[in-house]
């Protein structure tokens, strides 16, 4: 079988060891409810209290009771802006988020505008950062809600978290932040942020799929997304993913331990990458922040060619890239993020989002870099647009 | 180590040995995203369709793409009841319900309250039963949804959904139905009972706890809950929990497979306990229906003494059953279940829910009854309320 090198983890990641064995023996323990008032509730209470206390120390809560476990990030932002809106439309209407944001946001913003909410998005500079200034300057008598991701999941781009903090708890206006492609990869801590909620997705660091938190400060006013039951400190209704949790857990424990080896090993490939790309191919542009941005992705433009078509190519050489989030596959358009970057729709078409883990070694780069080396060469051997522009040369 | 007999499979059921080796295989086959565009993508994304294919079976769905995948029923109840009512709230503002609903439900239909929807609930008579024509006459030209249980979660009683759903049909009202606790039990087709959407949860039939579904016939006008990207065709965004959905997808098969089996043997051991049971305690009310009730619940209200102490003094023994539902844990006040059925105060504090499962065994019923005698008589000695009661006689 030909080895498969995934450089598409924003998409996917393999799941630790450490993590597999612990889900294999939650799958085998056969928990009971975590609510049941039995001996047996009680255990898988405990199980899912370790849990909790381990992902609360990943991003520095300050009480593993401001961890609420979700069905992934997704759910984390539903909850949090959704939540957020509803929970404060006494005091105010306004929103801000930012040109950027994922369509977990956008949507959930969409369906607040629906009801009543005015959202002002703010623009990015051509590094693809906001202006803390320009959240100050949005900030009215009815702004509730600021919603900034943490790092942009199509560019890496990094924003000035700590500093748009300071200028919502001076005006006592609540902060979310989407950390849902950084929780894991990077140091985050919420204290130090100064967020008042943060959405992240276990997958990120190792854990499964379809599991997240929401980190929500004590005493931040927010509605459930899902009602029912009183799980989750009354936060999250419905029966605990215990063995997903548990997974999550256990991921979370690994990550702190490892988090400056993790961040050193990821930085490594992809500044070699970084550096090595001229001796290989020419006519790119690097849509990813030189200095704020996430220490595993790169988001690469090849000009005169179709990013789908690279991904296609490379896929039948063992090569996993995506063209942008997997979230979008299904549509057409052409990323708003990359467009907000002043993108034009063409260069926007030949985007590559690599995305590197701990898995991950030096001769995966160089071979990756030969891969595309041909590929691109290959496509631009029947692109139009590239022999126009060679012409003109 | 004492046998664990476990009489609380509403709580928590035990994984199926397929359900546990499918979700292993899961775990080590570290799937990619199912939405991402290369080879590794597709993969999962035909373990995802196999899932819903055999989920769909379960229900009797037309189309497997009429199941949305879910982090349970908690989260389906909420999509279905809020997302019908926002998606159609331009059509009217009315909703129909029952006084003995899930809090899933009870709760989701306060929050839309809070938003301007009016709710109907209705009452149920002695044996717990909503009358059709209490439907028909409820509905008005501004209702818009209607949502009564398939069965009630803590006296097992069925609802006559196909009447209901006929009604609705001729009003053109969308119709829902919770049927959490019936799904993987006993034969539940959507098609057969006419309801537009179905809420259902996997650990009911031996699948993971936190992993759902929900049915949304085709063409049913419904908002997703979670915004975000175009999973689950655009039902629901959310990376996906695959590893929780492919052992659900085990699970519906092989309940699909066993069900006239799994019906035979849980009413048998029903039968067993409603026969035997006046030969082992008196002054007891049963509250589930003669005929209408699922084959696996019984509940049970003891006179004179208190559910709690019986549940704590049998988890001694190592019997574990339930007082209601788990999601209501933490909650003091007397189950709305039981009032709305006529019981006391006094006699809804005595009462035992107990649900069997496919692990249960005729012995379970018996050393159950045995442990339940020597509890009922040790807290009656000292019980205040019976000591009046026996006196009086």
């Amino acid at each position: 079988m030909m080895k498969i090198v995934n450089l598409d983890h924003i998409s996917a990641s393999p799941l630790l060891a450490e993590v597999k064995d612990s889900m294999i023996e939650a799958v085998r323990q056969d928990y009971h409810n975590p609510s049941s008032q039995h001996q047996a509730g009680e255990q898988a209470a405990e199980a899912l209290q370790r849990a909790r206390t381990s992902v609360a120390q990943l991003v520095n809560a300050a009480l593993p009771k401001e961890i609420v476990f979700t069905s992934g990030g997704t759910e984390s932002v539903n909850h949090a802006v959704k939540g957020v809106a509803l929970a404060n439309a006494a005091r105010g209407n306004h929103i801000i988020t930012s040109n950027i944001e994922h369509n977990a946001v956008n949507r959930s913003l969409r369906r607040l505008q629906s009801a009543g909410f005015k959202v002002t998005s703010l623009s990015v500079d051509s590094t693809g950062r906001v202006d803390p200034a320009d959240v100050a300057d949005a900030i009215t008598d009815q702004t509730i809600l600021v919603s900034i991701m943490h790092s942009n999941n199509e560019t890496g781009t990094l924003q000035p978290i700590e500093e748009i903090a300071k200028i919502t708890r001076g005006k006592k206006v609540i902060f979310h932040s989407d950390a849902v492609d950084s929780v894991g990869i990077m140091p985050v801590d919420v204290q130090k942020l100064g967020v008042d909620l943060l959405s992240f997705g276990s997958n990120t660091f190792y854990g499964p799929a379809g599991v997240g938190g929401l980190y929500v400060r004590r005493g931040t006013r927010v509605f459930p997304l899902l009602d029912g039951g009183v799980q989750e400190n009354n936060k999250r209704a419905g029966a605990e993913n215990l063995i997903g949790i548990i997974g999550m857990g256990t991921a979370a424990e690994i990550a702190v331990q490892g988090m400056d080896a993790r961040v050193a090993h990821l930085r490594r490939l992809k500044d070699k990458l970084l550096a090595e790309l001229p001796d290989y191919i020419d006519e790119y542009i690097i849509n990813t922040h030189p200095r704020y941005s996430l220490p595993n992705l790169v988001s690469l433009s090849i000009k005169y060619i179709e990013g789908e078509s690279v991904l296609l190519m490379l896929d039948d050489e063992g090569f996993l890239v995506s063209t942008r989030s997997a979230c979008a596959t299904g549509s057409l358009r052409a990323s708003h993020v990359l467009l907000s970057l002043g993108l034009s729709h063409a260069d926007a078409q030949g985007t590559l989002v690599l995305s590197f883990g701990i898995d991950n070694t030096a001769q995966d780069v160089t071979a990756f870099l030969t891969a595309l080396k041909n590929v691109v060469t290959t496509l631009r051997d029947i692109s139009p647009l590239y022999k126009k522009a060679t012409a003109q040369n």
